[in-house]
């Protein structure tokens, strides 16, 4: 088991908790940038350096995997891992990023508050759930946890379309406020897709 | 040759087999729900539960896998073609979900028509291919004909949606007949995943 | 080293680059077809033309796997790279196809013009990186540039959207333009996946 926990195998967790954690910081401001009183230039300037700082941690991890003999699993999955992590935080940047640049007129707050607590959720558990990729252990509650979580997103994204369809809406401001729903949605998605890539690993290991 | 075909492993053939009957379900209520005269509620509450069924199935496979020595092919095509087959599922459910809760005042059915036709098409030879994978036999045929049916889908869909836009319907109705039919082609496209990853098993094996 | 370039690696690698070359075709034929004096159905007649010859490769390639004993890399990830080339081809096929069904009315094409240029360029550095594989050489140039283009049309795309919904535009010019342009980021994003594929060769092969 002393062999088990090589230094260099502990990097690969200790990056992967340092990317969950920048999904933290991420989701904290998109809350922020929702919250209806949002200086919206200078959230998405935070976003964007917080954005640039995960880059800089999955080239990290990317470097890693290229300079070390043994890794602690397949290439190919800390690959997918890394840039599974990475793309939860492109989407939730892009959302900003939408929010400034679109001028949406009446943004209907509430309603994607309901999507912005998803995600916090969807990040506190990924995040408590990379260092325990060492062990291998109460993954699958992770995971389940997550499979729900996006569920409920999914309802959530539907409920909120009927409404921006219900008539209430002008065609183009439903255009705009459809394209930042979706991109909340993505987000997400990508948190399932690296959760579906931790129980890929561990089906392996198995 | 008696050795390859081992109880598990029938286990896993009859698994899929039973996915992709699920599916056939599922394309028989979406063609219910387009015919104009569905009472939607009724028809989505079976979905649901056809989308449970299908999920239970998923589910057991997984858990063969993560019980279960010697696999008939590797775990993670195993896992890739079981979440395959379920995220048709989901996305049929999400189509007759949408129908639902848009009430959408003008429905082109026999537009939409033409791509369930598909997806009915997909959902036959599907559920034809599952058993073949036993034998690896007339597997190329599955998919060049699914790989046929997804081209004829894509030229249905720019058709549908060059007839959404030819000005006879409002902006709005067209936001959400749009959303419906890019569930369709969705649907299809999930259906191509699954014949391309049944491809690259069989790429393996070879 | 003699026998690492063994006549069927040389096929391989003579394939790739013919994919490569068949998306400099169409990048130049998009570039065409948006110029604002083409004559859509004419270009897009063309661009059918290579993008069934794009097919063609695409399945000679599939063909020279399953028929190859030893493979100068993984079999799924030849597939991979495969159908990453022909998937570009598609999305660019797919964009002429729009650009002739949706008998657009005012289109933007000096905005567009960036995003073509962008894919010119991922069509021109993918070309050149293909005969590469052989060697494993000057690959990161060739996707750290490939993620830098992504970035520019990510940041391209949301520009152009803004001013879609800036008011100019009625909301079902909008509809329209907006899969247009939709179609030239995914374009992009499957320029970016053939890099990621390439990287995830060069990191197993590393």
């Amino acid at each position: 088991m002393g062999l088990r926990f090589r230094p260099v195998e502990t990097a690969f967790y200790d990056q992967f908790s340092e990317s969950a954690q920048h999904l933290l910081v991420g989701t904290g401001l998109l809350a922020e940038s929702l919250d209806g009183t949002a200086d919206l230039a200078d959230v998405a300037s935070r976003m964007r350096e917080a954005e640039h700082a995960a880059d800089e941690t999955t080239h990290a991890i990317i470097r890693r995997v290229n300079q070390t003999f043994v890794t602690p699993f397949d290439r190919e999955d800390i690959y997918a891992l890394a840039s599974g992590l990475d793309d939860v935080m492109d989407c939730m940047d892009e959302v900003v990023d939408m929010l400034m640049l679109y001028e949406v007129k009446a943004m209907p707050t509430e309603l994607l508050t309901d999507q912005v607590d998803v995600l916090q959720r969807c990040a506190e558990i990924t995040a408590a759930a990379m260092p325990n990729l060492r062990s291998m252990q109460s993954l699958d509650e992770y995971w389940i946890e997550i499979n729900r979580l996006e569920n409920v997103g999914d309802r959530n994204h539907r409920r909120i379309l009927a409404h921006l369809f219900s008539g209430e809406y002008k065609a183009m401001e439903v255009l705009k406020l459809k394209d930042i729903v979706e991109g909340l949605e993505a987000a997400i998605d990508a948190f399932e897709r690296v959760a579906n890539t931790v129980e890929q690993i561990a089906v392996k290991e198995s």
